[in-house]
């Protein structure tokens, strides 16, 4: 349970309510996640980490790499992403990686402490990247001239590894960060940017309960700070209020979320509470991403959680708070990936 | 047989014989292809065809796009693609976009006439992108009215269809070159740019017989112009020699080649001459991709092709050639996708 934080004890250990003080809980984005002592940023990281993200060759057959799924061109990511991965075991939503360093834990169920964490993980995992061990990897990588000198200028004389294959993959997706939007803007000071319809949306966004755990620089909670270290996760429970047509509808206790990490009972259907940054880009929505439509995602939200049909004007107003979520996408220019001159490194049998 | 120019005939053709005025053939890259008077270039139309190829959205489950296997982050396209497609009955390796517009058919069997022509069919063939028909493709497009607005600055008032999405990709593939490799700065009379051991090389490359089919502008037989039709192709047998240690090592004749679209026995293992610029930068070689190395492939096709047994020296000179054939690779800047609010346009069910 050390690494458990609830919504609602969270409120309490910081002696707050979120009904009273919510906006306070409204930030705009920081220019910078978090940076871990133990991974810092550096221009020779970040633009090793850019050609590994989307390098083929780091995946156990040469044929998928990080932008596969989590294509950068999308403000999603692959869309329906859920669907073909079905086959492979993989019935989860592919969470959206900007803004994704201002997140405390990763995955769905929270079962990486870091991005370092979740990129090795998903390296080696049969239904993901399946590079069968690390061995594979580092012979792989280091067949590569140009990446043995790009590792060598990231990290020193430190070797080619799975950890500093993982680390430079998360100095680049510490980049990836969407600042500027209207709401950062009007949190910022210029009233001008949330029309009448967001700022309602915003009451309502908090008077419904929403901000309570939507809240933070992310809308999703704490980000790693003094009141949340790195790894410890913010849960909720979704859905709250069990039984409903929708639940039965879109099939979301088929999977029961931080349960099947921990196997502890009270952890049934407990989930890391996602960002709502992008969200209007970031269609399918919720952990199966069965849901198409952000208008349904919020009536599904207001039944499931609070047990309180909410009007479609409500849904309205609240959709047009959460479109000024959007932030400005940086330009991605591709990278060029190393290539030995005249030689594959996969191995083609 | 009307589009079947086989090498040797075409020399005939042209009253030349490659043997004693080989270097008129040696050209070196134009600005730009051949552009079809039937799909004008635009930068509407460019930018357009940009998105649609980093779109996951145009494959039927909406998890594959054009970069997912012609990865333009890399030189050659997804390494080793051979592989996993093998399951979905694609045994061919994955052929490099770039400068793929200076090619007169498109293919490894030149079984499209136009880049327009394979993409269209691309998007249709259950094995690639699975778009059951033009209506969904069509239905899916429209949904997102970023789309629509772009597709009436490419085509004026001309709907979406399938037509005109191929056109669009085809236009921003077009833009794919790779000019000012040291081989074309030595050919336009910068003669420092070529090593003594390239120089040795380029010698070798006419003298052994190499430039009789890999000639033009792209290394590839004649680009469309006077001498060839855009849609006719420019064919070779390959193995030419049957019968090999390397045609049985490497199962180079599991494959039919051109025999497999045409069922003409004459056809059986023609094959499309490949283009060699960035040749190193494209391993694996071959229709099957089944060789890693360049040098075995400098000695295959010595062996197949002519019958000769190529000396490592000779395989170094040549390969000193082949090296500068590699052009500059233009910077791209990832587009943004366009997404309808809040709505995936993917049916998840």
């Amino acid at each position: 349970m050390r690494s458990l934080i609830i919504c609602v004890t969270f409120f309490m250990s910081i002696g707050l309510s979120a009904q009273t003080n919510a906006f306070e809980y409204l930030q705009p984005l920081p220019d910078s996640p978090v940076i871990p002592d133990t991974n810092l940023q550096s221009n020779a990281k970040i633009a090793l980490g850019k050609q590994l993200f989307f390098d083929v060759r780091l995946s156990g057959n040469g044929t998928v790499s990080c932008n596969s799924c989590h294509n950068l061109a999308a403000s999603a990511d692959a869309e329906g992403s859920a669907l073909n991965m079905k086959a492979r075991g993989i019935t989860r939503n592919t969470p959206s990686l900007w803004n994704i360093g201002h997140m405390s834990t990763y995955y769905w169920d929270a079962r990486a402490p870091s991005l370092e964490a979740q990129a090795a993980d998903h390296l080696l995992d049969p239904r993901i990247m399946n590079m069968s061990n690390e061995l594979k990897l580092v012979k792989r990588i280091t067949a590569i001239s140009d990446y043995r000198a790009a590792f060598k200028a990231a990290f020193k004389d430190q070797k080619v590894s799975i950890q500093n294959v993982a680390k430079a993959i998360a100095t680049f997706e510490r980049t990836l960060n969407t600042p500027d939007s209207r709401f950062d803007l009007y949190i910022k000071g210029d009233k001008s940017q949330l029309s009448k319809a967001a700022k309602r949306g915003l009451t309502l966004f908090n008077d419904k309960g929403c901000l309570s755990c939507h809240f933070g620089v992310n809308f999703a909670g704490p980000a790693p700070g003094p009141a949340l270290k790195m790894g410890d996760g913010f849960y909720e429970m979704f859905p709250t209020y069990r039984g409903t047509y929708y639940e039965e509808k879109y099939h979301f206790t088929d999977d029961l979320g931080r349960y099947r990490v921990t196997l502890d009972p009270e952890h049934k259907v407990m989930w890391r509470v996602s960002s709502l940054r992008n969200i209007v880009d970031t269609a399918p929505y919720f952990h199966n991403g069965a849901v198409n439509d952000i208008r349904e995602a919020i009536k599904i939200m207001s039944k499931v959680q609070f047990n309180f049909d909410i009007t479609d004007a409500e849904v309205e107003d609240i959709l047009a708070f959460l479109e000024t979520l959007t932030g400005k996408y940086p330009e991605i220019t591709l990278p060029r990936l190393p290539e030995e001159k005249g030689l594959s490194v996969i191995d083609q049998h």
